[in-house]
């Protein structure tokens, strides 16, 4: 499961996989691209979340999706860099899905209103790391612990209704 | 020279050549992704924009710059939808050349307030298409003009430049 929290001047990667239930960090961080022309630093994300995604093969991507920039200039900015992203994990076949901020928050704080530095504690207290972690690191990983929570329960979902299913018959 | 006028629904197109002082049109269309989600549309705006840059082989991609979008929503959309067709070029090794809009109509109409229809009126009389033009081909195209012309007068005034140079030694 790859986790993508993007941006223009700093986009925050992550990737987690589930062993028995419980969720490990297989590798994440962020891409600076260099101070430059816009095109040069799109060109920067999508290398890089290419390379995340060949290097450590997560199935799917899981990405905010976005109620409300500041303004039309920093939506403009942000969607840029939302698409170079997008496209490096589409082009490699991996599926979106899109979370609101809020379920993110929801799920991995279990409040929609938690801010920057809980969702920082809580990634470093489920994901057991020790190393300092950046706050766009931290919201990737969010991300990608929310859709891990949502395909778990949906999973979990899925046996119930089979059992429930077998049981009936 | 490759122009793109891009947007989430339909994406424009156009690869236009110099020849003796003349410019040609090598090919232009519009791309238009299949209904459905945001991730799958953008990969098929990098996809076609990666194709056409495949089989035409245009030296550069020229784009406009955006001043304002209508609100926050709409700037998001095109700016993932610039983001895609961006990378798409980008990735090829395409360098990357903004124009303003009023610039862009300026060049190929004459007048930075031009429409829509003018432009098409336009190049179709300065590109001699005979065919139906759709309209966001049309702006794809006129970006492509602005730029060559652009190219053209830097490459005079250097030659220009060259030759005082010659004659003041």
């Amino acid at each position: 499961m790859l986790g993508i929290d993007p941006g223009s001047r700093v986009t925050g990667f992550a990737v987690v996989e589930t062993h028995g239930g419980a969720l490990y960090p297989v590798g994440f961080g962020v891409i600076r691209p260099a101070a430059g022309e816009m095109a040069a630093r799109l060109a920067e994300i999508f290398a890089g979340v290419a390379r995340v995604v060949a290097e450590l093969r997560p199935e799917a991507l899981a990405i905010e999706s976005v109620f409300l920039a500041r303004n039309a200039q920093s939506a403009l900015k942000l969607g840029q860099a939302r698409g170079a992203a997008i496209c490096a994990a589409a082009q490699a076949g991996l599926p979106v899905f899109e979370y609101a901020p809020r379920a993110v928050k929801l799920a991995v704080v279990g409040s929609g209103r938690a801010d920057k530095t809980q969702v920082q504690h809580m990634m470093r207290q489920i994901l057991r790391i020790e190393e300092p972690l950046a706050a766009d690191a931290a919201d990737a990983l969010a991300v990608a612990v929310c859709h891990s929570h949502t395909e778990q329960t949906r999973g979990y979902s899925s046996r119930r209704l089979a059992a429930a299913q077998d049981a009936a018959r």
